[in-house]
């Protein structure tokens, strides 16, 4: 058509408010040849299990081929919803049915449907501060308005909790990382648990566990989930970590209300999870293969842990802090009146990425940390990483 | 914790507003022994290319494993958008850059993802009536409004359309499936699709353009994509017709700044497409194993149309109108003053599945239609499942 007025496109409120995730961003500088990158949340490729998913997606194919390739069901493949729920109950003593579980396109997709449906625009949840940078615009998307609860060594700080209760008392729901949370890696020590949940008990609200990194312990003792708690808690797991990302699979536990809720937006949304990724998973943890695969990748990561750490002790100057979590995938790197974003030019041309601090804090402006992620490079560009960091450092020394 | 108050979960307003959608619950019952569903739009299973994708799946994990289980971009395989782009400009005459083009987790999330980004809470759309179930629940999930504009045999009528804008003078975009539709079959003429591109253009509206058929054309000559006619329109494709809905694939070939809304929309909704799905689509489009299904598919469904039409003509009492589409998976079946809602429930009893056309109008109340998929059944039961249907519009005879 030639004769044409110009289209105008008016995208909507929302659309025009969205901001590109800086860690979006950030993969595509990553894949530039000689950058070592710090930054996404990225599984280590050797921690794939791929001589076993060749296995197990062939059998699969031959034996339900015409399942695996067909629409599945909302809510999931039962017979996996079935395996989660028991290996939930023994892992981690969590009571719940297969029919308390829906499956869903890795945890970010949970997170986003759980914002829609809990929240309306303008309304307000509680989150940690920092906490996870898709968790903060998955919220966005929807004009869920966030408020941050500052953290010490054993989580969320609950006097601080509640004193922003007082402010903001009808948050529709508070949403916690409690184990090797992402940022800072901290875990919420049991006490700090057990008085989350009666703070939550008291007034009624919603708490919101999620768990990605739960099974990724290198040390120290396993902590009790909140879920296990408290059946109250909307629970929410992944295969991300301790399979692939890129199966895009994850799974919320949560009461009735809540499950029929994020079943009917997920029709909306998606209709269902991929087939293919569930058959996957279904035998992965059935089969046995999941228990034989996470001791390899704990034993991987752990040892990277160590060795950027030990990095920081030899390069970074003496008044850089950092967290150091017993699993997980993530260090938390502070230093007092550093500004990380205005650093982060300077570290792009010296071709080391981290994700900027900022990008975590849900409700305020702090620009001191910065979020290294540990298990994605090589041992080699673990150490000249921290190195070039460490030079980067000492140039803005106070 | 035992001493707590009831938690008060009091779900978003848009929550408490969705409804499951009808072909979700159809599924359950569908499942059931015995029962013939013409329900869902299923794919017939002899349709998948079982041994094709087990050998694409063997050699992409060797080849390229360590990429196909990590995360992708949000846009999707960069390779495949090269070979999508290629494919339509060879198949259909689109002009578009890979970068013009997002992969999503099937077409039901860029339905979604589209009306999120285009309309903001209580703006309306514009789409055929009938139109897309799953349209319709995308779009509500959204609090957007629909505006349904009457089809005939050539399509959405242009006189009734015109009419609509008077009332409707700012539609956030117009929607149709101009192949095949779903739910009706109908195919929009060429004269018709001319005549759409002029009234958005002299307008400056968008045009959603969703195509999950027109790739199963059985009979007839091939009409032009709208987005051939005019590249600002927003075209939709999908592999779940032509490959597998399990995969959960589809896309959306758009202008460059609807592609970069969608973009960060998805990252908040998901942040990317299984990487398993898109490697295997790559390999399934580029290794020339598609060209080779697409006639297979064709012969079986063409098959299935002629039968259930000839049953239709066996069966039917004289009074009941069909369509006759040239190509797709639906067949709308139409007899005056009847109620396809009442009669659903003798259906079930009778274990003969449908979707009630009443699902399908987007702004009005119309129940003398239901929709019958011809691709999923075996034969024997296409005949017998109609053979059903007769005896229940003759025992609702007026």
């Amino acid at each position: 058509m030639s004769m044409n007025a110009p289209v105008k496109r008016e995208f909507s409120a929302i659309a025009n408010a969205m901001k590109p995730s800086a860690i979006r961003l950030l993969l595509k500088v990553a894949n530039q040849p000689d950058v070592i990158s710090f930054g996404g949340g990225l599984p280590n490729p050797e921690s794939f299990p791929i001589e076993d998913i060749r296995r197990i997606f062939e059998e699969q194919l031959a034996r339900n081929g015409k399942k695996m390739l067909q629409y599945g069901a909302t809510e999931g493949l039962d017979s996996l919803n079935v395996a989660l729920a028991a290996r939930l109950k023994e892992k981690e003593g969590i009571n719940s049915e297969p029919t308390d579980i829906i499956q869903t396109a890795g945890s970010q997709e949970a997170l986003y449907m759980l914002g829609k449906v809990f929240a309306n625009p303008g309304e307000y949840v509680i989150t940690e501060a920092p906490t996870y940078v898709g968790t903060i615009s998955a919220l966005k998307a929807s004009g869920i308005k966030m408020v941050g609860v500052e953290m010490d060594h054993y989580g969320m700080r609950m006097d601080v909790l509640r004193e922003k209760l007082k402010k903001y008392p009808n948050p529709k729901f508070i949403y916690v990382i409690p184990n090797f949370q992402n940022p800072s890696g901290i875990t919420m020590s049991f006490e700090r648990r057990k008085e989350l949940l009666e703070i939550a008990n008291e007034r009624g609200l919603t708490v919101i566990e999620d768990d990605p990194y739960g099974a990724l312990r290198f040390a120290g003792a396993h902590v009790p989930t909140l879920k296990s708690m408290d059946n109250d808690v909307v629970y929410l797991g992944t295969f991300s970590k301790v399979l692939s990302p890129g199966i895009r699979l994850g799974y919320v536990v949560g009461p009735h209300d809540v499950i029929e809720k994020l079943n009917i937006a997920k029709q909306a949304v998606d209709l269902a999870t991929s087939s293919v990724s569930t058959y996957i998973a279904q035998a992965y943890v059935s089969g046995g293969y999941m228990d034989k695969q996470i001791p390899k990748i704990i034993d991987l990561y752990r040892q990277k842990r160590d060795l950027m750490i030990e990095s920081f002790v030899n390069y970074f100057p003496g008044d850089v802090e950092y967290t150091r979590p017993n699993g997980g995938m993530f260090l938390w790197v502070t230093r007092k009146g550093a500004n990380t974003d205005k650093m982060f030019e300077e570290a792009v041309k010296q071709k080391v990425l981290y994700v900027v601090g900022s990008a975590f804090y849900p409700d305020e402006d702090n620009h001191e940390s910065m979020r290294l992620n540990f298990t994605f490079s090589s041992n080699e560009n673990i150490v000249e990483g921290v190195k070039r960091l460490g030079k980067l450092f000492e140039a803005t020394a106070k």
